[in-house]
């Protein structure tokens, strides 16, 4: 079957994208074929592309982890689906990126990757969720375990993970603080449920923080950008409070400021959604939550805007503009 | 009543310590008088003298967190020890280096950092237990929940916390790799215990836990350095490990390994004794366990060497040759 499938032959910027047509090999042992809808961008991508990602891309190359659609083959002995079946994949290392990268119209995918979506949400809303909701939860919920009486400070606010990430501490009850460079995203990210919104190239972050909670800072902080911000998180955590550091936006070194973290008995961890979802009970678990938050209507993807399959180009430049406030979807 | 007391008048090295007679004042109400026997020494007080410690030095400064002597009078309102009952300190924030530091003949302390310490070990023993097995207990028991399974990693393991770590880490089942710079403290530290040891100056030490663990590395992490023996330790831990920062022996900035902190999913925490204490149910229990090890012979004070204390520049000088191994004790 051919079929038209987003690869880059060398890394660089977005322009480095391109849509082949190449012929799409049939689903072998363990494996689906998806009919691709919709795909949900994440900086993985964007890494994968520049060459810096942990997985190291093979020319030419495919790209993408996640993607929503309707399964159209099953490979030998693939019993858990049906044709027909409306699909979305979840973040896992047993997906190759550079191999089986679902960015076109069509993918083929292990089992282990594909799991139903909630039947109330569209395509575009399905390439929404797996990716965003499964890191948040594992970090707020599953390892952090936030309750009702805790702090939430969530930086990136704005980027589908931070979205989904007040979201969730919101259903748990907690007190949401969310950052965002500029005040201009201040009235979407209040109303989309942060209790205090603090723009941090505009104001101290960790006095503001410290105002907001009467001295007490924030137990739990969820990062992406790591970088000289982790120093001023440290400035605005709570005693024995626990910073989960997510992903690499700062381009540079990142120091660790032991003073502080000795001070106030801090915790830093690194946090992989691809390392969190490798146990099945764990993957199971932050299932269930977000069905049930979806059916409740506690969880609901943003969209930030949707883009064709042919301008997979000017959805990356979006996507690193740092503009956006939700998910970025390509729809096919 | 006059005693002779160590102090200091400004900061600096070792020879700003002096012994000045002063006039000891009488317990105020939840105080209780020592006359004390044995002095433990701690890199806190170092930091102390130098002022660089959380606590500033008010001239004339005291001086010492632990000591080991026979209760000599109670303040008004003070029930729960008599007179004559041999007790030591416990490290805690309720103590006051500066103006109630022990290193001296007599110290006026507030009751809540005395314990009575177990009637087998002698005054120099007991100047060399609360603190180097409480600081370890804290981490790798009661935080870091050792197992028989676990892979033990304990640097700067010729300290009297390190010699603690390894003797707990051993009682409590694990493999216990220990680090020390040079290679001349390896019987010794292979005597008191440990399954193996890295001369970290001398040796790659990631390469050797990985090729003793079998390429697993290290769960439990116990340092004290920071600096860039932190990357080096992030390079050594199991995935999911956790490294527990208790010190700041390195002077310069620590890097956060970013990237392998995220590859591995590790966990980093700074941790102070000081703060581990607080909690009175956390030092009961903790007290428990060391008079369980000492009656079933687990735990063992190992002693540097004493100096006696007109000898307190010297015994300072040797603390920072980093050549003991072991507690320093001054005697009285």
């Amino acid at each position: 079957m051919m079929a038209r499938i987003v690869r880059f032959h060398q890394t660089g910027g977005p322009e480095v994208l391109r849509l082949d047509v190449v012929v799409e090999a049939d689903p072998g042992p363990g494996e689906i074929s998806l009919r691709i809808e919709a795909i949900g961008l994440n900086r993985a991508e964007v890494m994968l592309r520049q060459g810096i990602y942990h997985e190291q891309p093979v020319f030419p190359s495919r790209i993408g982890y996640e993607a929503a659609g309707v399964v159209a083959a099953l490979g030998p002995g693939v019993a858990a689906f049906r044709e027909g079946d409306r699909v979305a994949t979840v973040p896992s290392f047993v997906l190759s990126q550079t191999k089986q990268g679902v960015y076109g119209e069509s993918a083929v995918v292990p089992v282990e990757v594909v799991l139903a979506y909630p039947p109330s949400l569209s395509a575009v809303q399905g390439a929404a969720l797996w990716m965003q909701y499964l890191t948040a939860y594992g970090a707020l919920v599953d390892y952090g375990g936030l309750e009702p009486k805790d702090v939430a400070l969530i930086t990136a606010a704005s980027s589908s993970v931070g979205i989904a990430a007040i979201q969730i501490a919101k259903e748990r009850g907690a007190l949401v603080i969310a950052t965002t460079r500029h005040s201009d995203k201040k009235p979407a990210l209040l109303e989309l449920g942060a209790d205090h919104v603090i723009a941090s190239e505009e104001e101290d972050l960790p006095a503001r923080v410290m105002e907001i909670t009467g001295g007490s800072g924030a137990r739990i902080i969820f990062d992406p950008i790591a970088g000289p911000m982790l120093t001023v998180l440290c400035a605005a955590a709570a005693p024995y409070g626990t910073i989960y550091e997510y992903g690499a936006l700062h381009p540079g070194e990142t120091d660790y400021p032991l003073m502080p973290m000795l001070a106030k008995s801090l915790t830093i961890t690194g946090y992989q959604v691809l390392d969190y979802v490798r146990t099945p009970e764990r993957l199971a678990r932050a299932r269930d939550y977000i069905f049930a938050g979806i059916a409740s209507g506690a969880l609901a993807p943003v969209i930030d805007r949707t883009f064709p399959l042919d301008q997979i180009v000017e959805a990356h430049r979006h996507m690193e503009s740092n503009t956006q406030c939700g998910k970025i979807v390509v729809t096919v």
